[in-house]
């Protein structure tokens, strides 16, 4: 893939910004530190080596700089070891989604042009279902957990151990570009296929330097340190796992993998190796929490992003009572992912914890060198009055450039220069983002942002109402006009007054946008749902596109 | 200067590291932050409005990118605006080290070709003196803190405050290429003129953001913080106060500017801000400590980077015992500056105060992405043994390019591809470097380093020495032989047994090089002294360049 790789620098004192740097310059020079993979654990001096020789296994294989060199496997210390020793030959690390089904794998494995496929044993039945159908990978090596190998059509190369036993353990492991492309993965995209984003070399060394240092400034609160304990909770192939092994190996501190993500197995692993810092999504929280074996573990102290979902205020504050120093990271795959985390300001370390939680489970404020707004539809920035709603848009020196070989989603990914998040938020003075929407539950009446999840928030709070949904409507006058489709309680002798007077108080006291006059009410029996039961907005809009008739409207 | 700007890069996602986004991205948003001079104080708010219009002050006096604004001020917020507003415009700050002579001042203007040249009213003797030969400059502006405008000949186009007040406080700070020169000063050789350095955008951002990093993330032991309040004492005229203003604006804390340091206003300023990072050279700290009003000042917690020469271990443990958080930074003009620290490991932060001033004392550990070696004349690395000495020589994202238009010392500078600093250093396994020599008072034994400053050290031990010089002499077998100068004291009854004795059982330890077997000794009546009345080395060398008798060798 030539357009990824520039020709070297020449001087002395261009100093690119390379993985290996931040491999070799560890804050912490600490050979006698821990890496801990289950039952498993070996020092930095061996994981050194072990990059070392991976290198030379992925070399003596015939990968070649710009090859693509894919992992399927849980969260391990191999990972680890790829992390830095595939960019590190020169190489793409595509980390491929174990989550996504089989076809979509190998559209994945085909569309990265993988050469050479690493795959834990778990996942031999999904590779034998669709190897005869790749065309691209060149060797198999097999990770392997067991104490036998399995049985296995698949023509491995080796197993990964054996291999690394025979491999030299010194590597001189070169400079280049910068630019040089170092991991690519898929995202899920609700529709169609998997879209793949990739980021080089630079991209990486920056944004673990930027969330280093916004993790690590804080005065009392979130701060990443070198005593800390870190194991990751969101996958290794889903964004580097947010980044952070790259900061954790660069700070030099303990490092915990659990493999896939089992709540005994977590749960035993924080307790036994006295974790303090990690990363989840608010269900396996949720999950952690309410666990038998959770009641007897004491959480105290421990450092916790929680990204991927709203943080409900509910559950961070169930955290914080527990000692959980919990707050949100705000990102996605095409954001490398790390462009806001909440922290507090010191004045706010001195709330009670419920007021905490609240400026918590916002998104958060811009980590350093991270340029974002709030923007209406022509890219102007919204008042930061913690009212005035709008799209975020981001710059930052480690965005994905768009999507692997899609000119057309990657345009509109960039559209105006800004990398457009489709999450759309407010913004207070202190530059605290709360997101507030996804663009598409955002309807546009007269140019302005009017939010349908908090409109729906306000109409459910009425005594009177069953189940509601707002949907905009195309209008001639004011572009869109926001239509509440209510359900009301049966006997309850709701009248849409009493929905327009509900709404009307909230917009009295500034707290919805003023647009809302524009609001329609129409009752309804019942709501679309979707296979899973959800409200079908999809549905409600396609069956409300024609509008509805006036003398319904409010 | 053509030769410093690359076209704009073109694309959206490209994001270049410019200053401005240090400026506009803080991690902490923090509008009513203070910024204090002296007596005067104002917000960060007006912090961001007066960057805007001295960009606007700059423009209309005709600045254009590329152009070089030069600077003659005291430590100040006017300083701290320059710091930001001259290279986000795209043009270049010379920070004009007002400690040099006139003719070398004059010398440094011409040779940087300075357009603009900001001038503090007491630096103004020196300037109408060299002002009929400044070839370059086309516009005056006067640094005025007094209530009246001085007297002078200086064809000035106006005085910063009124200046300032009369433009707009609105300006559109453009991308540009990171690479464009953002500062240069100058740095004060021993011989000849003053030799100039120069740094990019790129570069004074990543030294931002690595120099952060490794300040934050020590656990329990000098790290900067969002609560800290900064008060620098090294100059901001060399090499931008370390670049600490850079990091203190980012992270939003207060920030305190001395103007001259006087220790009566730097000990007042400590006190009423309640002061608590900082940074200078010994020599200021024996000063503050030493002087009557701070025996009344409580120096708890003050965080406190010591360079520019080695940190004395008695003045560290005085610090320590007072409360003082002190620790080694290194660097030099040509390393922008920083690129090692002397934190402790999270176990050393448990020794008693006088074990912890010994690592506390020595040169200190790399910050992120920084790759230093002690290396032989080869550039091979030596042995991390805490005894191997070699050349410490660098690499790094922030290293001067070379000498201002002086290609022959620039090139000697990199030689082999490494900046090579001349300092000489041995390193221990936890990776800690400690300066042993400047590289020209080291002896080159057979190729072993053998350090003259430490045999000097361990021969004035002996109680019957009353002054001792080591240097090299030529020697055909071993290519040089240490020869140490020995002025016995009166009445002692030394005997050269007596010395080589006295070194034998440092060697038999194994504190000092085995090469030390080589050592002669000669016993003068005075050794040749400068006209400071230090021991002229160079007078020494040239004495004994022919070597002496051998029966007067050991």
């Amino acid at each position: 893939m030539p357009e990824f790789t520039i020709p070297r620098t020449a001087s002395a004192y261009d100093y690119p910004l390379l993985i290996k740097n931040l491999f070799f310059c560890p804050v912490v020079d600490n050979p006698e530190q821990e890496i801990v993979y289950r039952q498993l654990r070996y020092s930095y001096r061996e994981l050194r080596q072990r990059v070392h020789r991976l290198a030379n296994v992925l070399t003596d294989l015939g990968v070649k700089p710009g090859d693509t060199v894919a992992v399927m496997d849980w969260d391990s210390h191999r990972y680890l070891e790829c992390f830095f020793a595939v960019p590190m030959i020169g190489a793409v690390l595509h980390t491929v989604n174990v989550r996504l089904s089989p076809e979509q794998i190998l559209y994945t494995i085909d569309h990265a042009e993988d050469d050479v496929l690493l795959v834990n044993r778990e996942f031999l039945p999904i590779l034998e279902q669709i190897r005869g159908r790749i065309d691209t990978v060149r060797n198999y090596v097999l990770l392997n957990d067991e104490p036998s190998l399995p049985a296995t059509t698949i023509p491995f190369d080796g197993e990964y151990e054996s291999l690394m036993a025979a491999a030299s353990c010194e590597f001189d492991f070169p400079d280049f570009d910068e630019n040089t492309r170092a991991t690519t993965f898929y995202s899920t995209g609700t529709t169609g296929m998997p879209k793949g984003v990739y980021f080089s070399h630079r991209q990486l060394v920056l944004h673990t330097m930027s969330t280093m240092t916004g993790l690590a400034v804080s005065s009392r609160q979130g701060r990443f340190h070198t005593e800390d304990v870190y194991m990751p909770i969101t996958p290794m192939f889903h964004v580097h796992a947010w980044g952070i092994p790259y900061i954790a190996t660069m700070l030099g501190v303990k490092q915990v993998y659990p493999g896939r993500y089992v709540p005994e197995v977590l749960l035993e692993l924080f307790d036994r190796e006295k974790v303090t810092f990690s990363h989840c999504v608010p269900t396996i929280l949720h999950m952690l929490l309410k666990h038998p074996l959770a009641q007897k573990i004491d959480f105290t102290g421990w450092k916790l992003i929680i990204g991927g979902a709203a943080f409900p205020r509910s559950l961070c504050i169930e955290a914080l009572q527990r000692g959980i120093d919990a707050f949100t990271g705000y990102g996605m795959s095409e954001t490398c992912p790390i462009v806001t985390l909440s922290h507090l300001t010191p004045e706010m370390l001195d709330l009670p914890l419920d007021e905490q939680a609240a400026v918590r489970c916002k998104t958060g404020r811009t980590t350093p060198l991270v340029n974002l707004k709030v923007v209406d539809s022509e890219l102007n920035e919204r008042p930061r009055d913690n009212a005035s709603a709008g799209e975020i848009v981001v710059r930052a020196p480690w965005l994905t450039q768009g999507y692997l070989k899609d000119h057309k989603f990657s345009e509109r990914l960039w559209e105006g220069g800004w990398l457009h998040t489709g999450d759309v938020a407010v913004r207070d003075e202190l530059g605290y983002v709360r997101i507030t929407d996804r663009s598409k539950d955002v309807i546009k009446v007269a140019g302005e942002w009017v939010s349908s999840l908090e409109l729906e928030d306000i109409i459910a709070h009425h005594p009177g109402v069953a189940e509601v949904a707002v949907i905009g409507t195309p209008d001639d006058k004011w572009g869109e006009r926001p239509l509440a489709l209510v359900v009301p309680k049966a006997g309850s002798g709701l009248t849409k007054k009493d929905v327009s007077h509900h709404i009307k108080e909230y917009a009295d006291k500034g707290l919805v946008n003023k647009q809302i006059v524009l609001l329609k009410v129409l009752f309804v029996e019942e709501l679309d749902k979707t296979s899973v039961g959800k409200i079908s907005k999809v549905t409600l809009r396609e069956k409300y596109a024609g509008g509805i008739a006036g003398d319904k409207a409010r």
